[in-house]
């Protein structure tokens, strides 16, 4: 029996779809990790440009924006295991240009900034409380990289009860193999990997619901 | 440059280690993830086999010990997107002898059960208060499946800043592709990946503090 | 200047009433803390009592329902901070019927019931979730006690986002003086105090949403 | 029967003490909350003057020290249900100086700042991670108000199993109605309240342990 039988057989890798309202993320979409000399590399950058008219098409129909990015206090009073056991993530601070948004998706007012030490969006943060305020049911995950901070707020997503959307062409990892060991992953366990062009059209459909 | 030379360059990769006081973790070593006409297969029976010297260690240096297990409720009023995605997770629940923990490696009094519906024995459960509880500051993960519950659960722990320790021969998978891209991300990123024996040696050492 | 206008001033108090959709808990409504020998006492029995017909009118329109219960294991291994404080609770197992829901208020199928072992609802459950995944935005609470489960329970609701609204006659305590000072504080800092006849007004409203 | 008898026969208001290493946190300890025309009054000055040689005991012994500031973006977007509720509260923004630590206080390099937008210090933050981190097992709680921020963060202190200890003087509120009632809460359910000197002695004990 192949891999791909096996797990159908357990029950895994249904598809869930789009619920009644989306919101979208882009996760650590910065300029140091779209730098291949700080974190970045792969297909990062692809990513991002990819990225670009999914984000205009998320403002057009008023689907709500939310953005990650990994920020420490200068005085380091706030790292932890993750920042110890990458040790070059508690540069980014404030000050740093690395740790801001890339240019090419610079947030706008009204959309939600959020500044985290751990992979996952979720953890420490107020984004599930956010996106229930919202009445979202339904997260479109975009960013890098796909087998660290993607996949962790991939994995909250679900945990938290909110149906993960998976950009195929809007996810990117400084490697090519862990990327897609993790779009495996996530398409059977966690949520369902969509291509860009599809969720613009679901964006357009849904169109400021 | 190599994939192992860039992840080293962007300093991901550092190792952690113990700290002053572990516990153990056995994820989802139930029946049903051991047997392979219900979730299990690839390598999961051996680290289930694996796993028994180890616990001995940990009960007789007083190392705390906690166990979960997938548990939803027979009416399914807890399934949510997870059990919607793993069609077949919902089957679960206190009457279903697949959803307990198996005989080789069943709890003791005093050991922590933590029935949880989510992939991470974190979320939406007291595990991070249990171990704050004990003062732990390190979290040896055992348990299946290497890409899914474990995966997860080293994730948050990282997260919530204790020490993850993933015991290579104590974690299985259904599938090999998988188990081995999960040791390697989170040996990269999360934890140390670590034997057995090196931990049953540490232990020891630790001895009920 | 009193109490009441330097509130004001500071601008407490607002009204935020029903969103679009509704839920309600019943907190601690069980058979122990409607024993004013165990955890009762006070106006807490006229609190079950009014909370007959409020449930009544939430299965007949469809408003999803949900129950706490303070829950530990027979070998204590989950007792903390709040259960060592607190030092009869943990005596509240599945095997002791003080724990159970009263019988007026017995759940039907379909119906949540989440098992806890701290204060709130939320800490340690997986309440949020299962709110954010029926697009929920306002909580009915109801329950024991004023000044304990039910204040916790509706300072978490507020901080994650559901608007929290408080049943005046179907919250109950073992001693009037924190009842009334909870009563309180809650109106003015996390949610609206309202009558049970005003909440069916509004569940007939609502009607299956 | 008396209510103190009542709670003394329902298992209530036991001791549970210092525990073997303590942090400090200071609640909302700003401009705007020591201002009688922003959020403060009462005794809230009070509690701030008597804070002032309690952060030098504990700086002095090395017990880890933490803030917390009610913080919102300047354009709203994580304005949520407790904001809405207390509509003043989003103006404590970053460029706002009630939103600063007042000066008597002001937090020195490694000790570690909050930025929160609900009651708790807990909710949405990385507080019980970073206490875990450093193992910390009992939390002393000072700030600002006591019926709110303070007995918010009081609560979740308890549930994630930290052992708070309310310093009786260094606690202040708008009113002292609810200033006290909370105080007699907290005492009887969540943790030990103490005066300043006793924690003073105290700290100077564990003496940077």
């Amino acid at each position: 029996m192949s891999d791909a039988e096996l797990y159908k057989r357990q029950g895994m890798g249904n598809r869930i779809g789009f619920g009644k309202k989306a919101a979208l993320v882009l996760v650590d979409f910065t300029v140091g990790f779209n730098d291949p000399n700080a974190f970045g590399g792969g297909n990062v950058n692809d990513a991002v440009q990819n990225t670009v008219p999914l984000l205009a098409a998320a403002r057009r129909n008023r689907v709500p924006v939310a953005y990650t990015r990994v920020m420490y206090a200068k005085d380091r009073s706030n790292v932890g295991v993750f920042a110890t056991k990458n040790a070059k993530l508690a540069d980014l601070t404030m000050d740093n240009p690395l740790s801001h948004v890339v240019p090419e998706l610079t947030p706008i007012d009204g959309e939600y900034i959020i500044d985290k030490t751990e992979a996952s969006a979720f953890l420490g943060t107020g984004f599930a409380s956010w996106l229930a305020m919202r009445r979202v049911d339904t997260l479109v995950i975009t960013g890098a990289t796909t087998s660290g901070c993607v996949r962790a707020t991939v994995v909250d997503a679900c945990g938290h009860n909110f149906r993960p959307i998976i950009v195929r062409d809007c996810v990117g990892d400084r490697a090519l193999g862990p990327h897609e060991a993790s779009l495996f992953d996530m398409d059977q366990k966690y949520g369902d990997v969509m291509g860009s062009n599809e969720i613009i059209a679901a964006f357009t459909h849904q169109g400021g619901k």
